[in-house]
Formats: C-alpha cells, sequence, structure tokens
C-alpha cells in the first residue's frame, strides 16, 4: 500500500545524507562531556550508554574525583557498559540527569550494577568499540558479556531500544531507578513504578540534584509480555502503610521507595529481539502514554531509526558545506551535530509542561524548551540558532519569558533545567539572547514583557551582588567572589537591555542602562593595564595575581583573557587598554606566553588541551578573543589565530574537543569560524569577519534565502583573507552585517598564503 | 447596604441553632482520636491545636508509644499547645496528616517546637480550658506564653486564623513543615514554599506515611505584610544547585528541602489582629489559589465563622431531637456532628483531583472524596448517609469506583486517604456500601461499572489470602493472619456483590457470590462451637483460646465476639451455633463474663473503658452484636444492651467516647441506636429494632419527606418496647424497612419498664 508515510520516506532517501559525516563519538573522551547515544534534534530524550561505573567509587565505595569526567556517563576509553539511560546533558560542565537506566542481563538476576572494579560484583557488560556505531538517532553495541546485541533509537519524547537476545531462560531487563548521572548516591527523593499490565509499566523518578526539584514521568512499554517481574527497594525508609500484607517484592504492581531498581523477566529463544519503547513526560504519567501513542504508537524499530535519521537530515542539510578534507567534513557537521542537542524540548505533545512555579502549564503559542546554559550558549549557539533556527530560537525566548513568570524572584533563566532554575555561573544573559534576536529580527514575541522582564531581572537586588552593582557601579571585591567578570557581564547585559529598550522605542530605559553598561570601566586599573578587584572603598586590591583563574576576581577565566570582556564597546576597551597597538601586543602576549603549571588544572575546564599560550579556548570567557585582532592595527592576526585553533582545538575522533562542548557553544564557535565570521557582540546586527576553512558553503536561511560562502583559493596554506565581497560588492572593514546576510546570495572571501597589508 | 450575603445571614440566625448542643471536646480525652479544631460538614480543613509535642518523645528524643493518644494531634489532659495543623483525621485507629502547622510567637525568634518537658527549649505556649472553646467551626484558645488570643475557623479547603497580638516588635508566625502527626520525622519526602509577595506564600509539603505517597500543595495569606521573613533547614540533605550564592535563610523568596521551618515577622500594636488565610490543594498551588479566591476571598473572619455555623446547622438540623435530659442532646448532636467530619472533600474548587495512580483527574458528574475507613465505616456511617447524606454518598460511592479505575490492582478501596492505599485492615467493605446504597434506591452510579468494580476487587488474588479463599472456600490459617476474620468479611462481602448483582439482573453472578457468601459456614467448628482457625488440611488449629484476640484467626476481636459475624445470614449463623435459645446464651455469656487482665491492653484499641463483660464497644466487629437478642428466644435483651451501652460507652463531656470514633462509625452506631434503629446488615433494606433513647426524633429525609419518631413513655427505666408502629400499622417483629421510613411519617415507639412478653 502506498501511503503519504511510505512517500515521505522515500523522498527523504532521495535526499543527500547528512548524518555519514556526523561522528557522535567526538568529544567523548577527555573533557568534551557529550554523549554518543540516540537522540533527535532538541529532543527530549538523550537515550545514551552508562559506562565504567566501576570508576566512580573508590574502593570503599566513596565517589572518586573522576565522576566530573561522566557528566554525560560515558567516556570513550571505557570498556563496560551498565545500562542506557534516557536523559544526558551535552557538553556541560557540572551535570545531573541519567533517567531511567534500563539494561538486560542474561543468567541469575543481578540488579544492582557493578560499583567496584576489585569485585566485579554487580551486573555490567564488557564492551568494545569494534561492536559499538553511532550515528544521529542510532546507537548499538554489543553487551559481549551477556551476548546481547543492543540498538537504541528515539523520537522527540521516546526511546525505542531493541535488544537481541540470546536463547536464555533466564533473561532479564532491568529498570534501575537508582541509578543517576553525577554525585550518584542519595540523589533520589522518591521514586514511582505501576505494572499497569504485563507489558506496560508507568512511573516517575524525582531527584533533588543541580535541579532541586525536578520529576521526570515515564510510560515503558515491552514489545514481549514479561513472565514475573519485581523490584527491591535499596533504601531504609519506612513508612506506616500495611504493604507488609503484601509479597511485595516479586509480582505484585505497585512500588514506591526512594531508592528501587525492578526487573522484567522473559524467555528468549536465540536471536529473538525485545523492543521497548519509553516515553517520557515533565508533567504525569498519563502525558508520557500519550507522547507514547503520538510519537511511536507501534513496534517498527527501523522506522523510527529512519525518522530519526530524517530529522537530523533536514537540520543538518541547512549548512551544506564542501571542505578541505573529509577529516574536516565530519568535523564540521558534528559540530553541527552538537550545536542541535540542547535547549531541549520539555512540554508533552499537548503542549503541557511543568513550570518553574511546580505548576502545570500549558504552552499557549509556543514551544517550550529547556536546558538553557547561558552563560555559554548565548555567545555564540543562539546567534547561530538566529540563522538557521529562527522558529525554536523564537520559542525559547518564549520559554525564557515564561521562567520569568513563574519565578518568584521575578527573573529570566541564569542556567535552569527541567523547571529549575540552578543559579550556575554569573550574569543575566537571556538579555543577550533577546536582544540578539530583536537586532537580527527573529521572532514574534512580545517586545514590552521581554524588556520588562529583562529589567526584573537586573534589578534582583539580592542576586550575585548585583545590589552592590548597582549600589557601587561595579561589584566590590570584598563584597562578592568573581566581582571583575561580574561587572563585566552585567554591563554588557545591561547595554543588551538598552538595545531591547532601544527596540521598544524606551529611550529613558535605554539611557538608563547605557548609562550602566559602562560600568566596566570603574574596574579598569589604568597602573596595572587590567581589569581588576576593587573594593568596596574604592581603591583596587592589592595581590593581584593576573595570571590566576582563582581568587583574582574572575571565574573560569583569568585577567588576561576575561579581563577583555567589553563586547559592547571594544573601540572604548582598547583605547583604555592603550590603543590599538599596544592592545595588539596583549593579544600576542596573551597566545604566546608559556603558562605555569601552577595556573592550569586548578579548575577541571582549564586544561592543557585547551590552551594556546595563556589563551583558554576550551572555556568560554576567551571566545570572542582570536577576533579581536580585527580592532588592532594587525586584523589578519585573527585570520592566524582562528584557523590555528580549529585546527588544533577540534577534530573528527572521539578526542576532539578540548573541554566540555558547553551545551553547543563550542561547536557553535567553530561553524561560525569554519565558514568564516563570528558573533563577537551578540545583540549586535554584526559579525567579525575570520579566516574561512570551508571551501564553500550553503547557508539555507530561515526566510527561504540561501547564502553561499564561496571561498576562492582555499588551502591549508592560504589563511589569509585578501578580500571579500557580498554580491560583488566589497566589504570595507572586518564586520559583516546580519541583513547582507538574510539577503541572500553569495560571500565570497579572496584567499592567500601572506596577510593582506593593512590600509 | 442591603446584600445577598446579609439575606443570608439574616435568614440563618432566624433558624434554630443546633451548634450549641455540639461539645468538639467530646472524645478528646483518652482514646477518641478526635480534634476539636475548626472544620465544615466534610470539609477538607480541619484546622485544629497539636498539644503537648514533648510528652512524645522521652529523654532520649525518641518516640515514645504515647503517640498514639495523638491520633487527632490533641489531648485534652495536656497544657501546652505547639501550634495549629490544617489536616487530621477524626477518630481514626492509626494516623497521618498534621500538614502546615501554623504557631504565633513574640520575642526572640525561636524555630524548633519544644521536645522534651525536661528542658523547656523550643516554641510552645501553656494554655488552660478555662480560656478555650470550640463549636462546630470555630476554636479559640489563649495562647498565655505570649499573649496571643488564636482564633480558627474554616471553609471547606480554607482554614482562617485570628491571631489578636501583645504589642511587640518581635512578633513572629511560624510554619513549621516538619511537624507531622503520629511517627512525627522522618515523614517528609520534600517542602516547598515560595515567597509570592509580602504577604502571600505558596508551597507544598511530600509525606510518606500511612498515606506512602502523599502532596498537600497550599496557598497562604497574611492580612498583614510580614516586615521580614527566613527559613531553617533541618535536614542534611545536600544538592548541587549554586544555591550557596544567595542569603538563603533570610528574606530569599524560594525554600526547599526535606525539613524546612519559615518564619515571618512583625511588629504589632497592643491586640492588633493579625489574620490568615491558607487554602489547601490535592493538585498544585495554583489550585490552592483558587480554592482561595473562590471560598475566603476577602478578610472577614466572623463572616466565615458564620458560615461555617451555618452549615453546620444545615446538616445538624436534618435530625431534630428532643431528649430526656440537656446532657443526652449534647451527646446526640455531638454525635451527628462526628459523623459529619469524614470522608472529606478532596478536590479543588474547579474538580481538580490527585487520582491513585498519582495524576490529576477531573471529577465528572460528581465530587470526590477522600478518608475512606470502610472496615469501620460500611457498618453503620454509609448507612446513616443513606438516610441524611444520600448525595454525599452517592459522591462517595462514585468517588471509590474513580478509585477502582485508578487503581492498578483494579480494587475498590480498602482504606484510602489523600490518593493513597494504605492497606489498613481487612475485606473489600466498598461493596457493603455500594449494596446498601442500592438497597436503599440511594445514588445514580453506575450499576454495571459498580458490579465489575466488586467483582475486580473480589479476585484480586494476591490481596490478604484472597487466592487461598477462592482456592479453599476458607483461609488458611497457617497461609494467612487473621484467617477467620477475613473468611467471615470476606463471605459478607460476597454477599454484599450478590446483591448487587441481583439489582443488575445478572443472575449467574448473583449465583456465583451467594455460594461464596456461604464460605463462613466453613470455619465453624461444631465441636467448640466457635468460628475457628482451620488450616489448609481442613483440620481445624489445635491451641485455640476464643477469648484471646490475638493469634486466634481474629483482628481487633476474639472468637466470642468477631465470631458472631455472619450479618447475610444470622438465622444460620444461630442454628449452627445451637439455635435461638444456646445462641442467646453465648450472648449473655459474653455480656456477662469477667474477662482477664491478659486480654485488656494487648491491643490499643481494646480498653477496659469499652467493654461490658466481654462485650468490646470500643471496636467495631461487635457493634452488631447487641442487636442479635432481636434474633433469639429474647428479643428485648437487645434493648437492655443499647440503652446500657448508650449510657455507659456515650457521654457529653471530653471523655464521653470509649475508644476510637473510628471516622464517624461509633458515633453513627450512637445516631442510630437513640433513634431506635440499627442496619445490622448494611447491603439489605432492613434494620433491627432497638430501643430508643430520645423522646422524639424529626428526620429530614433526603426525599424531602420526614420521619417523625414519637417515642411514648420515655425514660429512663422505660428501656423496653411494648409496641412499634409505622404509621399506625403495627410492626409485628423487630424489622423496620427502609422504605417505611423514607414514606415519611410517624414511627411510634411504646416504651415500660417490663421487657414485653416474646409472642
Amino acid at each position: 500500500m502506498f501511503s503519504f508515510a511510505n512517500k515521505e520516506f522515500l523522498s527523504q532517501n532521495t535526499k543527500k545524507d547528512f548524518t555519514k559525516y556526523v561522528n557522535p563519538f567526538v568529544g567523548t573522551s577527555k573533557m568534551g562531556h557529550v554523549f554518543p547515544g540516540a537522540t533527535v534534534p532538541f529532543g527530549m530524550v538523550q537515550l545514551s550508554p552508562q559506562t565504567n561505573f566501576e570508576v566512580m567509587f573508590d574502593e570503599d565505595g566513596a565517589y572518586n574525583r573522576k565522576t566530573y569526567e561522566y557528566c554525560a556517563g560515558y567516556q570513550y576509553r571505557d570498556t563496560t557498559i551498565i545500562g542506557f539511560s534516557h536523559t544526558n546533558f551535552s557538553g556541560t560542565g557540572h551535570s545531573d540527569l541519567g533517567d531511567l537506566l534500563v539494561m538486560p542481563t542474561i543468567g541469575p538476576l543481578i540488579l544492582e550494577p557493578i560499583k567496584s572494579s576489585s569485585t566485579k560484583k554487580g551486573y555490567y557488560s564488557t564492551f568494545s568499540h569494534d561492536k559499538e556505531n553511532a550515528s544521529p538517532g542510532y546507537y548499538e553495541v554489543d553487551l559481549s558479556s551477556y551476548g546481547i546485541k543492543a540498538e537504541l533509537t528515539a523520537s522527540e519524547r521516546v526511546g525505542y531500544h531493541q535488544y537481541t537476545f540470546p536463547k536464555s531462560q533466564e533473561a532479564h531487563i532491568i529498570l534501575d531507578l537508582v541509578y543517576n548521572v553525577y554525585h550518584h548516591e542519595n540523589k533520589n527523593i522518591w521514586t514511582f513504578i505501576r505494572v499497569e499490565n504485563d507489558s506496560l509499566i508507568t512511573g516517575y523518578r524525582q531527584t533533588k540534584g543541580w535541579a532541586r526539584t525536578r520529576t521526570v514521568y515515564f510510560a515503558m512499554s515491552f514489545s514481549k509480555p514479561f513472565k514475573s517481574y519485581g523490584h527491591e527497594k535499596y533504601d531504609s525508609i519506612k513508612y506506616d502503610g500495611f504493604y507488609r500484607r503484601f509479597e511485595q517484592n516479586e509480582n505484585f504492581p505497585e512500588m514506591a521507595g526512594k531508592d528501587i531498581r525492578a526487573y522484567f523477566n522473559f524467555n528468549t529463544d536465540e536471536g529473538e529481539k525485545i523492543g521497548i519503547r519509553m516515553a517520557l513526560s515533565p508533567v504525569s504519567t498519563i502525558g508520557a502514554l500519550k507522547n507514547l501513542e503520538a510519537e511511536v504508537p507501534e513496534w517498527d524499530f527501523n522506522k523510527i531509526k529512519q525518522q530519526a535519521k530524517n530529522k537530523w537530515n533536514k537540520e543538518l542539510s541547512k549548512i551544506e558545506v564542501e571542505t578541505m578534507d573529509s577529516r574536516q567534513k565530519v568535523t564540521f557537521y558534528t559540530a553541527l551535530y552538537h550545536t542541535n542537542l540542547s535547549p531541549i524540548l520539555y512540554e508533552d505533545v499537548d503542549g503541557q509542561y511543568l513550570g518553574l512555579d511546580q505548576n502545570t502549564h500549558q504552552s499557549e503559542g509556543f514551544t517550550n524548551y529547556t536546558i538553557f546554559s547561558l552563560w555559554d550558549t548565548y555567545r555564540a549557539l543562539h546567534p547561530l540558532f538566529n540563522l538557521t533556527q529562527t522558529e525554536r530560537n523564537n520559542d525559547m525566548i518564549k520559554s525564557m519569558l515564561a521562567h520569568h513568570d513563574q519565578s518568584v524572584h521575578h527573573m529570566l533563566p541564569i542556567w535552569s533545567h527541567y523547571a529549575n532554575e540552578n543559579w550556575c555561573m554569573i550574569g543575566y544573559h537571556a538579555t543577550s539572547v533577546i536582544a540578539d534576536a530583536l537586532a537580527k529580527n527573529v521572532g514574534d514575541f512580545d517586545l514590552e514583557h521581554a524588556l520588562k522582564a529583562a529589567i526584573n531581572t537586573a534589578n534582583v537586588r539580592y542576586f550575585d551582588g548585583l545590589g552592590d552593582y548597582i549600589d557601587y557601579h561595579y561589584v566590590p571585591d570584598d563584597k562578592s567572589h568573581s566581582s571583575v567578570s561580574k561587572t563585566l557581564e552585567y554591563a554588557y547585559n545591561d547595554w543588551c537591555i538598552s538595545q531591547i529598550a532601544s527596540k521598544a522605542g524606551r529611550s529613558e530605559i535605554m539611557n538608563q542602562y547605557s548609562k550602566r553598561s559602562e560600568y566596566y570601566k570603574n574596574v579598569f586599573d589604568s597602573n596595572s593595564g587590567f581589569m581588576r578587584p576593587k573594593l568596596s572603598d574604592g581603591s583596587f586590591r592589592a595581590n593581584f595575581d593576573p595570571m590566576d583563574t582563582h581568587g583574582q576576581g574572575f571565574i573560569e577565566g583569568n585577567a588576561w583573557n576575561y579581563g577583555l570582556y567589553v563586547p559592547q564597546n571594544l573601540p572604548y576597551m582598547i583605547d583604555l587598554m592603550g590603543g590599538k597597538k599596544q592592545f595588539r601586543y596583549h593579544l600576542d602576549s596573551l597566545f604566546a606566553m608559556e603558562i605555569a603549571d601552577k595556573y592550569i588544572d586548578k579548575h577541571e575546564d582549564i586544561t592543557r588541551d585547551g590552551i594556546i599560550g595563556n589563551y583558554v579556548h576550551g572555556n568560554e570567557p576567551g571566545h570572542h578573543i582570536p577576533y579581536l585582532y580585527n580592532w588592532t592595527d594587525k586584523p589578519y592576526k585573527t585570520q592566524e589565530r582562528v584557523r590555528t585553533i580549529m585546527k588544533a582545538m577540534y577534530g573528527p575522533a572521539e578526542d576532539g574537543l578540548c573541554g566540555n562542548d558547553d551545551a553547543g557553544q563550542m561547536s557553535a564557535w567553530y561553524v561560525f569560524s569554519a565558514i568564516g565570521f563570528y558573533p563577537v557582540t551578540p545583540g549586535s546586527d554584526e559579525y567579525a569577519l575570520g579566516s574561512p576553512l570551508i571551501k564553500n558553503a550553503k547557508l539555507e536561511l530561515a526566510n527561504q534565502k540561501t547564502l553561499n560562502v564561496v571561498v576562492e583559493n582555499q588551502s591549508p596554506q592560504n589563511i589569509y583573507v585578501q578580500e571579500v565581497s557580498i554580491n560583488g560588492k566589497l566589504i570595507v572593514g572586518t564586520k559583516l552585517k546580519h541583513k547582507d546576510i538574510m539577503n541572500g546570495g553569495t560571500l565570497l572571501f579572496k584567499m592567500d598564503r601572506t596577510p593582506k597589508k593593512h590600509e
């Protein structure tokens, strides 16, 4: 029968396949903190293997420091798997989630995962990369300890498992509700399971972790009825109900407790496949059942796998590139893939979602998203969305406004996930996302609402030194940690608010926040030439080490790097710092200087992997710095730096990220830089020109137009831009206007192996 | 201005006031387990003082055994109060609740309640009964330690506090989310508070107790803005969010944790009143705000107090009695009051409620109720509702059917509260409530649905020996505790199902369950003459002590009492036991025999207070027994017994209940017996006639008709009924038909001081 679904299937198949250029293992070694599992673009489910659980504990069973490596549950060097979790952050610098770990096993039932490599007690399987594959929306691995092949795919809200078993009278599928990514134990608040019938269960898990009050509801459907089931409770919590009346642990359909693990038993024939469809919901098990029915109503693993692939091709095809070599192509498309993993969808198919006020809300006129790692993503990820994901970025802004409306603090999100504000990092960068969308005419969100939300946020005096910032016109270092970083970022955010006010035609507010946007001047020490911690008495702090990233008024950066953060007025900052030439010396020194070991490893996000000289690419405060040469007497040095960084810090293999991908920000930097420009000042309509890495690119813009980026005379040596033109019109200077991009046509770079003389 | 509200107010005032005959302190001493606080009929809020917290702990801070006395938080002998909680069971034999303890204090802030009488540390106030008053819907007390007068009233979903303060710069209102009734500590799962503005907070508390997974949401509004606020967290739970960035404990509007106590500070003038409106919701803080707005939109304590009084008069006036003395009148109306306290409303004003599946549901075509203490209340409370609360009883049955539909076990409630089944006690007596309503033509619930739910319930093999009961035709004592009690009750419940099936015209099902209803015969031991534990091999168990209430196949009763539980076929049971005369000897012995101390105090529900001979009135299995003389050769002995019991076991003062009121069952026994008849066999349309205590009564029946019970020649000595007639027609025998009651008119008892000879 020829159905519409088939037609779509065929038509997708005739299109180009970009997923083959994506290597989901990129960044899964070292500190990339990404996951190789199955997900669809911005999907609520990230179904991914959790590896080497035994190394998370020392011999005594206590957590060891390596937890940080497991922010997304997986390390490429590992050799054991304990199961597949349905939620994983991509590239974050702190973690949570890991919900609903599922593991198939055979043999005598073992219900606790391995916890120590010495005893080998607990369920786990060895695995090898030879028998492991991943592509967008699909992951497979042989669980060699059990002879089980595991395959995973996903829709937006449903994780789909397919396990191929050997013949066994003791086949099990374990649902481990105890397992958590990161600070594993004692993170559960409550768990609840109902065995609705012999092939469907529902339930929820409630945790307190990075998100203080978080609940994930689920509905889990098995393709084959289990022959028996049961659970164990691993906590010591007693309750007074008369459950003692029952043989609760076996075949009793209602389970609850802080820490429970359930199992489902099967007889399997050789090669028998058992499927699991696990639907999630932010609000209820009824919601999860709706999601299941709407997205994966039937047992057809390959269909869902193909749909996931199609969804990925739809997104990846928005930027079609030709590269100098195939490794670059994989690096590029994997970066593009990584920019489509979060923020994630956070609502049921009927639009119900959990709000920050812990009430169930209905999204009206938008789709709700969560996971806003804004200190990272406002820099390049949201600006990238303003080229290729405008509808989603609009929804994300509306989600942020809903967050504000539901916030008892009346604040836009700082770092939020799953109906919680986790308060991670500094600034109020939602204002930047809003300002950037406005600067680029993206979205139809309510401008007055956005302005009000931004102003509310910027005036919560108890927030992170903000009252002092308002009173002193800088954050005094004796009153607040990271005082300089906060002063610089608040000032930038205030500039963003002035831009929003300007769009709203509110000149008084614009002026007010323009003034606040200049407060960065108050922490510049002309004697040392650095942005420097200032005390409440107006004096600069003594004992200042501009190399140190700790206790020097900065966070995740030092004065050399972070002190250059005045994107709203770079010419003035450069004047402060001695003018174009003097500032260029600063940059030259930054990239060239030796950095002493004592400054490394203090923070896990600043490692040798992500450093060139004293420039830290592995963390965000420096992401705009390579482009700052554009404002100096030697703009061509930007071209050198960005090409160096793209070559040194990114790659097509598991070690291809030099630090946390930070919810896509690191990858967004690459995507922009590879096509030749970068949003140094989000909230403005300008990009700084760099040196494209690709040979050419075709951007399918949201307004249905196409921008062709053509790079003439491209080669690994020809890193210097001689001339840039847009539709034949020469670009004078080093800036590209957003509207020139959006008009479509051809952006032509002419390259050569020597810098163009600065005119 | 003359408004509708005023008109209603005046018109109510002109009606008779029955509330003055209610003494809410009746049963607050010893083991009545009732509360004296403010509530409206069947209201969701029971706002009541919590006393002498220090006696719940021994010197080491461990719970001591006296906890059981505090099932409703209050003991009349106590001299200290630690605050006012918004939820309290009425008369239950196990406990939970005590949500959202509020306490006003002055002086230096003390945030933990007193825990030990020796150290006197912690907040608390002494109080005296001289400065304490309670009437239906209203409670007041002087908190002498602080010089604060506390007044409480309530609507269905809102508790209204009014505190009159002395002059103070340090006045506080404490919201203690740690406090729980019963097994106080370690009962919280999570608590959450938002300070929405300077006079409104919202939040929830989640507990695991008798109800395993229970959450109460609230919205709390203050009549005066607080000048400052804060909280302390008393648990050791850590979470990973960056809350360390804040001075969280003071004036930070978002609080969460397992165990938190919040405080709100005020300056007060001498005699200044501060009001609190605390709205509850089963589903959300939005729901609580809706309830607040709908029920108590403004600050008028006296209006809400008057409305509560009016609501009580509406219910109490349904049975208007004249008594021989004023003490009896108080006893009667307090009993009637106690029959209107639970089941409670359990839905928001918009019909949203939490289902047993932990999902939010909308009640369609009914009002949702919770707190079903069915092993107690099916006996006389629900039958009483079938006279005077038919609409509510219909809603309760629909609530039970919803419970069934949401139950993963596909069972009707056993003992359920707050969207949880707590599995307390035995049998599946929801079937009795349904059968009784059908026998009396009450309600419009779906009969087929009810039959299906009853059958499902009666066939859950893993439930409490039910599989064995089905297989063996009795519950074998070697397989299940309380084997005889279960066999007897299952057999009765199965008879109820046969009655439901009969109404549905399903003769096959009727016959099937009629057969099961005879299984009681299988545990009758003709040798001993008792219902007796039987083993799975078919033999009766050796070592049988019919006096003992423990380990003898019964629960909360012994073979002498509980063994008489065959309400569905008393003539046959009496034949089994030797015929009318022999059975009368059994009853005579039961009421006359000395009971050894060793049989007392084993269970807290069997105390000397509730015992006559070996007859235990303080617990339910015997409630029908005084009426069983009607089936013997000397029916008049029923008249003696019931008059004796009414006199000995009930009274108008704090000691007026001889045992737990059991959610109204004990009081319902009194209400029925006082007007002269009792539903010995719920599910039939017959009542057993007793000896009325009142002089006359006017029952406002649900069908708008009126039954006048007229007692001629009534006196304390004239306890024997000579003649009973209904509308002039003599009643032959000792039974009264429900339809005779519902036709209205006059039920005439003629009394004398000697028994009428049995014809």
